[in-house]
């Protein structure tokens, strides 16, 4: 069954890289020796090795080892064995076209669905829903499909921000491309803020962190849902 | 030789819809009886019908009617036999899609080579660049290609906006979403902040509004390029 922590972003304001998780992280992957790495966001385009060395950093502190998997000669193998996976954040263009591009798309839903433990943070948690659709990344390269894993019954939206009522700009809010989407596509989104995350044990879905989240449902007024709500009535919209 | 007005946005806060260009717009559309107005971008969604509607009610003002292609049996005559063509903002996606779909893009840019005079808002202003690639858009359809117009040596980033350095938000900012393109791809970004527009005539490319530029070029610290500077010196690039 699935076992996946989906986080809106990997670092809060004045934190450390991933300090915020780190104590639910030890509880999550208590079983894993060493991680597998996904470092293909390359956030600012840094390099796999550079990406891998910083999650390496954040995980010694819980006494969990990190590969990278582009150390491994092959990914589908990489992550058919690994302990435990995470996918950092970066673009998620980027992340896609890669996952695609090493051909392991399918391959990293069907481990994850058998119930390897999975921490996603920002681009690596949109991967998580239907598509990759929400995303807030530019998209400096072009995929071959914006489809993705698929674990969630709806798409995320991390980072969610608040619309700025004070704003004087006249680019669209993050809520009114979100209701841009649902005048073409009927998926449900959900606009996970920075702090929160959701937790997924099976068809369980809850949501985690002090913040309320906010529920995009297609020709419905957007909700707000607060801290430790379930989501499972997603799966029967 | 090419006659185009690429403007950051339609409206400025606080104005009506191309209030600020109208008086511009009366000058470069002075020879157009009508013009054509393609409004597959369709911002919040809207139909064509209500976005072209909208323009109508902004062309009138000087004089011009405006017809929309979704009015015409052939888009490809619509585009060949306009006196003036605009392309309204709303999601660049929406709007590329919708481009190749029609089999027009190659026939669009090809006319405007041929010196049709052209305005471009935001999502109409993007696809003057190479590719679509500095969006801001959500990805809410995918279109068979990034590649635009190309009637620009370089692409545009409409409704530049600076970073908020108070912010407490971890998402990436408008500069470091560019930079990161930069990673992947050389072609130089110009960011376009709301009241500027690029005046072209030929291979003449000119600064418009009262606010300057921000200019990202591969490798290099990114510059301010005051108001009425010349570009052109990005074709030599």
């Amino acid at each position: 069954m699935k076992n996946l922590i989906i986080a809106s972003t990997s670092t809060l304001h004045g934190e450390t890289y991933l300090e915020y998780l780190l104590p639910h992280l030890a509880l999550h992957f208590k079983n894993c020796k060493t991680i597998l790495f996904i470092p293909y966001a390359r956030p600012g385009g840094i390099s796999h090795e550079e990406y891998t060395h910083i999650v390496h950093l954040a995980f010694a502190k819980i006494n969990i080892k990190v590969k990278g998997i582009h150390e491994f000669e092959d990914p589908k193998d990489a992550i058919e064995n690994a302990e435990g996976i995470f996918t950092g954040g970066g673009n998620t263009f980027v992340l896609v076209y890669q996952l695609y591009r090493n051909n392991i798309m399918k391959n990293l839903a069907e481990t994850l669905e058998k119930g390897t433990p999975y921490l996603g943070t920002s681009a690596g948690s949109n991967i998580c829903g239907q598509t990759m659709q929400t995303t807030n990344d530019m998209p400096i390269i072009y995929p071959p499909s914006f489809e993705t894993l698929g674990l969630l019954p709806f798409n995320l939206n991390p980072h969610y921000l608040d619309s700025d009522l004070d704003s004087k700009h006249m680019g669209e809010t993050r809520e009114a491309r979100i209701l841009e989407f649902h005048q073409f596509n009927s998926t449900p989104i959900l606009g996970l803020r920075e702090g929160s995350w959701l937790d997924i044990k099976g068809e369980q879905i809850t949501l985690k962190g002090g913040l309320s989240a906010r529920l995009f449902i297609q020709n419905q007024t957007p909700k707000e849902l607060q801290s430790e709500s379930d989501l499972n009535f997603l799966v029967r919209l």
